[in-house]
């Protein structure tokens, strides 16, 4: 049951069908529920918060990204709830990026990968497209995932440069010839070897943050053939004409995430039904990001 | 609930107590199981596997070490089954470190903290004394973790030099004039400010390879107030001898992880009853320690 084809290709039909390069990350909070989702029960109100917003956003996101935390938040129940989230996207339709920045060696990368992008039933992998991993512990780390990249059709997003404010504090340090993030992204296009699609684009893609703008453009230009996931507009102060650096000339190449913009929009307008709410917040950010591609 | 006192005070209590330095490593796979339990059922498999290993080691391991990664392999119900682990492990008064290696940025740690290392019933944290992070994100990101090193009587372990082949691609950069691994001890102490106990340790230890023991030394000295936690000696290629710079000389400071070596010690022995055969390995292991140590 690996996936068709290669994720670039999947993922480039998807952006050109919908005409979307817009990521919505689902971040459930049961601090932060509209109105008629009750939070007694953790695993039915994050999976009918979640399945509510891929409901919201099936026609308007090339992706939606689940954040594995504001799962594991809550448990086996909370994990129970992010299935039955994943299969919905699935089932809509809609690659799912699974945001775990997962990161291990030996036969424990190899445990994460079979649950994450494998293909058994009763895990998450059967419904993952693509997922987020921290480069920390080196290549060797990654392998069991990029296995997955070359002979399953899954992609993976290799974190570079993160958006938060002390991201620099290992991945760009000060006097370092060539930073880590830098490193990374050079290495990107050797680890995704073996599964390039017709696209032109491989499967092995870089996590860069729309908060340094200029590095946007280093990485694109160090990883010509990775796709490129751009979270940190909205919320953590990353601007949407920041990010145009990421695409190349037919606007593709490159996803931008938005979390809490679409999730939480209905917190703002709390008379109306809320999913319409999501969906206006959604398509207000595909239409800004398809402005910047094309300006 | 929040943990009495301080980690580093509590676990240096038990390793007194106990007279073991060893950190049995929970690491369950479904294909490597003893004679009588089915694997039809990975939650039932998992869920015996581990608080059968649990009470065999009991009274020599200074804590556990369930690997996340082996029952996040299953789904939720792995979960299930960790929980049922970590709260079996918690009653028999062993100390638990959850290997989970996590990390990442600002509400998002911030959900992994409170799922890990939290007090809310459902989730593990109530059952968990510490947690391995990765640092790759900056101090930022792990500071919802020090938050409860410092307030909530846990502790962390900081991913510095990991005992992989490719650990050093780029922990340890040739030409950096400082290695990451280095600058990640050299914080340490400054992390765990706050958290210091009557035995001088703080809460934010550090985990170093066994498989390089000269840098071992090096992380002992940039860190002196860091608890070392060591994997990789036995299936991972580290010997035993290998580790003694990471004590004190009070034969403190340091954890020694050993996991298949010790979970599948049955494999060897199947004649046997499973139980006795792991706690014999565990037994042997600690005892190896202790002459390391006392030499």
């Amino acid at each position: 049951m690996s996936k068709e084809g290669h994720f670039s290709d999947r993922m480039t039909a998807r952006i050109q069908s919908i005409e979307s390069r817009l990521v919505v990350g689902i971040d459930p909070r049961l601090d932060c529920l509209p109105d008629g989702i009750e939070t007694d029960d953790p695993e039915h109100a994050l999976t009918h918060l979640g399945v509510g917003v891929i409901e919201a956003v099936a026609g308007l996101a090339a992706a939606v990204k689940p954040q594995v935390a504001f799962f594991e938040r809550w448990g086996w129940r909370g994990w129970k709830a992010l299935e039955t989230v994943c299969r919905s996207a699935s089932e809509h339709g809609i690659p799912v990026i699974l945001d775990a920045k997962r990161g291990d060696i030996g036969s424990t990368a190899e445990a994460y990968a079979e649950a994450l992008l494998g293909d058994e039933p009763g895990t998450l992998g059967p419904y993952v497209d693509a997922l987020t991993v921290n480069p920390y512990l080196g290549s060797d780390s990654l392998e069991p995932f990029f296995c997955r990249v070359r002979d399953g059709g899954r992609g993976v997003f290799v974190l570079a440069r993160t958006s938060n404010p002390g991201g620099g504090e290992f991945q760009k340090r000060p006097g370092d010839e060539i930073p880590i993030f830098e490193q990374v992204a050079r290495a990107a296009d050797g680890w995704g070897e073996g599964s390039r699609g017709d696209c032109g684009y491989h499967g092995v893609g870089l996590v860069v943050g729309a908060t340094y703008p200029e590095e946007i453009s280093q990485v694109r230009e160090a990883a010509p053939g990775s796709f490129l996931l751009i979270p940190g507009i909205g919320a953590q102060g990353g601007s949407i004409g920041d990010i145009a650096g990421a695409f190349d000339g037919q606007g593709l190449g490159a996803l931008v995430n938005s979390s809490r913009g679409i999730v939480q929009a209905f917190e703002k307008q709390p008379d109306r039904p809320w999913q319409e709410v999501v969906q206006e917040a959604a398509k207000e950010s595909r239409d800004a990001l398809e402005g910047v591609i094309w300006a």
